[in-house]
């Protein structure tokens, strides 16, 4: 074997490990019964080991530098190469006894927050939420020395390579400047027209999972290579040639799951666009979170959320649920669809505010870091905050820094990557309208092959061979700018 | 650490990789989209390569040396070190490159016969036969030359260890002399009584389900310690906190889905019993193959074919179906569920005739291990000698010697484990009977918890820290025998 084959083994080694587990978490959420959970973690917990193992092994660091040295390579084996260097470094970076004091620590303190939120109690969480911190600031560190990263690029780099924090302010402070008087405009042209007609349940949980595969199959969904499970939780998991989605159903509505079983579709498109003679290779991945998030965000925010897809979906809906008049059109079903409000919860929250939502936790996330905020404020500094960016003042801490899992599970850095994906999805989808032409008049008729060839060639296909705004401007002429998000906002909430 | 305790973290480690392999080997068959087949298989594989690594390591063999040095140990830890030494003796005697080219026969001679049987065409298949033969002998003897023991027990030994030809031998001429006149009998008497009234389909398969899972819980199966799904061929798998049934549905017939699944649920009550703290080590896991056999058939032929049973279960049914009449009665039901005839099918065979099926294999294979059987004969040697059990020659060699998948995909010494585990069953629920008293009774009334929790004692809690016929005779007060079996039949056959 030369040594760059070498590596590819090795990476081949882990990244079947890491499907095995993949599909394991799976399994746990969509299948599993109760009583089988320790066993579970025994397995999922020893697989990560030995993922680790060869991630950060001397024969991994070995194949690295020989592999490198090498002056024969194509460019996506030297990107592979790069990814793998990228990989090893991280795993290398921690010590074993941060690794294991920092999974205790998310573990309890995602239990505390279990009951902390629903009782409102912030002061209960408070001490488990500074571990997790600390510990997450430590980890940081450890890898910002090894890499020669700011600590807190070297954290947001868990989810998103390549991301500068000149980079997330330029575009979220824009965004910020932008908000007030946008967000004014829309919430009065909205008072202007009609409200939205109800759509009266019950609805049939399997009408409602037949139509949603139908629609998921229409938009490209590729059922010999993945399927949809009820979960909890929803997600997207699996692997490339087996993709696993989940979503969960309520038989008095339709319209949340369908959108979130649309938004899991963009996930499964990219990863079942991955090119396949790189599968398990660090280079055949997908890119990082925000062109993860730009793909679901592309067929739920840019293409099912229009009208133009309602005309599609409209007539599909009524049939499955045997329902008819003026409440089942299309127009009624977009304005559904296309609903703005100021709002507390990010998670419920539209995508014009969508973005101050994780604008303010960025922002306290900075802070945090820097040591100018003591999580202790975090309830004041959160509430200030987001009336800085939207104008309202959360009653409680339920409805405001007790919302999310991601801290009280160790996840700092992630919030942004969410809006970088809504504006880097706009981007995207303005660029395949021009250069398609006739993208619209195509979805209203329910064909939707080019638009998904289109992101085939330019984003999926493309993995991790270059970073994301490589990828990005190769496919839109320009690296991420809030431009596309900000016309696509006017268009559809001013224009409409 | 002692060196038993690193005997155990090793097989901790094995056992945990076995259980994440066996997830994934139900999950290939009752969920995996057919596109995943060819990452599933680079998983498994790799799985399979990391427990073999560790059950063949040198680290294993240090470990067993050194525990079996310890006079600490109690008889559940001598057992496990027992047990561990047994498998890597097993696991380290075979050379590498013949586990692969044994691998690799039998993936092909599997391909071949599932063309070669709707064919016919025995001759096709006989060159992949021979491979897979050649090497399979040539893997015992390999594991022979390591333990010591006969070709063909060591054969057997992957199925169920320590038991000796001439114990088979015993047993299977014993009924081989007792069948012939007997059938004659059975059938006689079966032609004294009325034919079973049909039980008139379409049978809806949620309905089948539903009932089914009521029987399954009825009779013990924890449903927060495993699941029921659908697959082309049922099986039971998963682990023991989290058992996958599986089986598979006609919508014009319900009671041999109904059979398959309290057969599959005898299984899965067995490894749901066993003994939660020795989880994942060698000594508590199942005995072997007769002993699990013992527990699919206690419940599929002692409790569920008997009419005290189908007492308990026709009302249900009958509500089930939404039908009502004499067809539904518990003696029609089990009329249905006790019919013997002369047949050529071996797994569509009766209790009575099914050991000649098995006790035809048993002889053949010996034959051909002891070179008295050339393979090309075997179509001849299948006529004549289901002649001399059975008293009738299949028409072709699709209903004989192309029936079965286990010598196309390299399974000798397998068949005997399936009418010795009858043998057992009979043999168990007879102690059960006698130990509990109302057994009958109970079963009418749908209490099985008496007889579960006699198995639970005295079968499923022993696992491997014992032998078969140790176990057995601690349950018992006998060896196994062939007595309890003819009794069985008599009651059933003669004088029911």
């Amino acid at each position: 074997m030369t040594d760059y084959a070498t590596l590819e083994a090795l990476n081949a080694r882990a990244g079947t490990l890491g499907e095995a587990l993949s599909i394991l978490h799976w399994d746990q959420q969509a299948m599993m019964p109760a009583g089988g959970n320790e066993s579970r973690g025994e397995q999922t917990a020893l697989l990560e080991t030995l993922i680790h193992e060869i991630a950060a092994g001397p024969a991994m660091g070995e194949a690295i530098e020989a592999a490198s040295a090498q002056n024969d390579l194509d460019p996506w084996q030297r990107a592979n190469v790069a990814e793998s260097r990228r990989r090893y470094l991280r795993a290398t970076a921690l010590p074993a006894d941060l690794v294991a004091a920092k999974a205790r620590a998310e573990s309890q303190a995602f239990a505390v927050w279990q009951q902390a939120r629903p009782a409102d109690d912030f002061a209960a969480v408070l001490p488990s939420l500074r571990t997790c911190f600390d510990l997450a600031r430590q980890a940081g560190q450890a890898i910002a020395d090894a890499t020669g990263q700011p600590l807190y690029e070297a954290m947001i780099e868990g989810f998103e390579p390549d991301l500068s924090v000149a980079e997330i302010d330029a575009v979220f402070d824009d965004y910020a400047a932008f908000l007030p008087d946008f967000l004014d405009d829309v919430l009065a042209a909205q008072g202007r027209r009609d409200a939205p007609l109800p759509l009266e349940g019950p609805f049939d949980v399997e009408q409602q999972k037949a139509v949603f595969q139908d629609i998921m199959g229409a938009l490209g969904f590729d059922f010999a290579h993945g399927r949809l499970d009820t979960s909890a939780h929803p997600f997207c998991g699996g692997t490339p040639t087996d993709v696993r989605m989940t979503t969960r159903y309520r038989d008095d509505a339709f319209l949340d799951a369908m959108m979130g079983v649309v938004h899991e579709t963009g996930h499964a498109l990219y990863e079942q666009g991955l090119p396949a003679q790189w599968a398990r290779q660090p280079v055949g991945q997908s890119r990082g979170m925000v062109l993860h998030e730009s793909q679901s965000l592309t067929i739920e925010m840019q293409v099912v959320r229009s009208l133009a897809f309602m005309k599609f979906a409209a007539p599909r809906l009524a049939q499955a649920f045997g329902r008819s008049g003026p409440a089942w059109t299309a127009e009624n079903l977009s304005r559904h669809a296309a609903r703005v409000e100021r709002s507390f919860i990010r998670v419920e929250a539209d995508e014009v505010t969508y973005p101050a939502h994780v604008i303010l936790r960025y922002r306290l996330e900075k802070a945090m870091l820097k040591g100018d905020l003591d999580l202790a404020d975090l309830p004041q500094a959160w509430g200030d905050g987001l009336e800085a960016l939207l104008g309202i003042r959360p009653p409680s801490d339920r409805e405001g820094c007790l919302q999310d899992i991601h801290w009280y599970s160790g996840a700092f850095g992630y919030f942004p990557t969410y809006s970088l994906g809504a504006m880097c999805a706009a981007q995207v989808f303005a660029a395949a309208r021009d250069q398609l032409g006739d993208v619209d008049a195509r979805i209203e008729a329910g064909d939707f092959a080019p638009l998904l060839g289109w992101l085939r060639t330019n984003i999926h296909g493309k993995a991790s061979s270059g970073s994301t705004n490589e990828i990005l401007s190769d496919a839109t002429g320009s690296p991420l700018r809030t431009d596309a998000f900000k016309a696509h906002l006017r268009r559809r909430y001013l224009d409409g």
